[in-house]
């Protein structure tokens, strides 16, 4: 018989479904079953990659099935919950088998990287759209919030935005950091207890901060200075744009998160070999939006990150 | 400020959070935080409508949204579970607030009618695709599958099977079938521990009654005069046309399911005004297959219902 989508999913994504003890019924019924660990919250996101949007036509597959898990797993790590369970809703425009090997693979060896198990999804033919859909669990009550942030708190980022957007832009050194960006989980996972509101960069730091500071009814100061800018960006394309890219770019992936004074020997003690860097860049304060400082000057700051929509 | 991809969520779709006890965390956040009962298996299944392949240009936005919610509630219905919880990522050419606001309405009315509360989700600007997320709960090892059919079982449909694929088709009168398909989720519910095995019919009854076998090693026998067609399907098409209707057209969102003999009073029980219909269409078998007879002979069958991808 030819490969119909139900082959198709066979042969590359039931592969994907990993032997979790947690998954009681995974790829192959009309839904899957899984057993969440009792006393825990489940954490649930979605996140799409749209063609003309997130990529172009020629886009390596491999990165795509890796970036479709990343910015979902990003997302979870913002909440300081473990991933535990995918879902996959794929519309291609034709069966193309060395490309669904290749998706399959950068999507796989990601998902194995984080024991996440690939446990349902769908295939159609149409415009092409990766939806993936993620779910983790967190103890109960301790997930990390955008709303906790409060004055007098640092405003810290994981390490080196602007990297991706750079990258995407093709400056060659960078571009593994577009095409393959980590997700920040067990330093998301680390600082439950620590941080006191935490959000994903995927906008880019400025807007996204910016949503951090509306939920939390907050505003901050940054100082240019203290953005951790990558020795790739600083040699790409200088100091003053890498800051501006560092603020303005997209889909880093890092998490932008703050702390109450009274836990900065927690934050210290998470400055380890095993985790990625962390910097201090800037300071929660009273009132809203984000102030960016250059040596004690306030910078005008125009576009405020991307947004799906302007109209 | 010009209505973006926030604004537009929050006023469309934030009001469809629903205030059920158990979101501890809705629309708003990087992730929903949501709690599973305890004593409970989660049930997860994502379905996509896509356009070209799900519904054309012009379509009734306030059906759209009522379609990717019911193909996912249907799903659910087939493993007996409970629906609680919904994500929806969402890729629109531009943001038409007029399409969005009717779209809402369809999605949120099925969406109050089975107390599920839209948790999350994401819109971008790219190629029409409608992804929704649906999640639920079952009391452990309580879910039906797809793969407990044995020789001897009767087979049942619940509904009348044939009716969306020939409203799809403009038979007027059908039309509303195929517009708002009602998801079996209340006869899902019941039943569990009396069906040895379910399914719900999205790509034709005779392609889903064979997955379900395939999955359960069986085969089955089909009497086509068992078919349960509805006054509108006979009115519109005949009996004949309407048996091939009702066995290949797709989208019915019926429930086909298997119920061993030692059960069939605990099915009786169920012919109530408050439920569906239910009829028995057939009888599970030693082998392989469905053999469709009408009046014992055996029919030639052809085409095995939709496949989105034959190549």
């Amino acid at each position: 018989m030819a490969a119909g989508e139900f082959d198709l999913i066979a042969r590359y994504f039931r592969p994907l479904g990993l032997a979790r003890t947690d998954v009681r019924l995974g790829i192959g019924d009309d839904a899957a079953v899984l057993q969440l660990e009792s006393g825990s919250d489940l954490v649930v996101t979605t996140d799409a990659l749209v063609h003309g949007r997130h990529f172009l036509d020629g886009a390596a597959p491999r990165s795509l099935g890796h970036r479709a898990l990343a910015v979902n797993l990003s997302d979870l790590a913002a909440m300081g919950a473990q991933p535990a369970w995918a879902l996959l809703a794929l519309t291609l425009p034709q069966a193309d088998e060395p490309w669904l090997r290749e998706f399959a693979q950068g999507l796989g060896a990601l998902a194995r990287q984080h024991d996440v198990a690939l446990v349902g999804g769908n295939m159609a033919r149409g415009p092409f759209n990766i939806c993936v859909q993620l779910l983790g669990n967190v103890p109960r009550g301790a997930a990390l919030l955008r709303s906790g942030a409060r004055a007098g708190d640092g405003v810290y980022v994981t390490g080196t935005p602007g990297d991706a957007a750079a990258g995407r832009e093709s400056h060659a050194g960078l571009r593994e950091r577009f095409e393959y960006p980590s997700a920040r989980v067990t330093m998301g996972i680390a600082l439950r207890g620590i941080a006191s509101a935490c959000i994903d960069v995927s906008d880019g730091l400025l807007a996204d901060l910016g949503k951090l500071l509306q939920a939390s009814g907050a505003g901050a100061e940054l100082e240019c200075g203290s953005l951790p800018l990558s020795a790739g960006l600083l040699a790409a394309v200088g100091r003053e744009a890498g800051e501006r890219i560092a603020l303005m770019g997209g889909e880093d992936y890092e998490l932008c998160f703050a702390v109450p004074p009274s836990r900065q020997a927690a934050i210290a003690a998470l400055r380890r070999p095993d985790l990625c860097s962390i910097t201090q860049i800037g300071t929660v304060v009273r009132g809203s939006g984000v102030t960016v400082l250059r040596g004690g000057q306030t910078l005008v700051v125009g576009q405020q990150g991307f947004d799906h929509f302007p109209i």
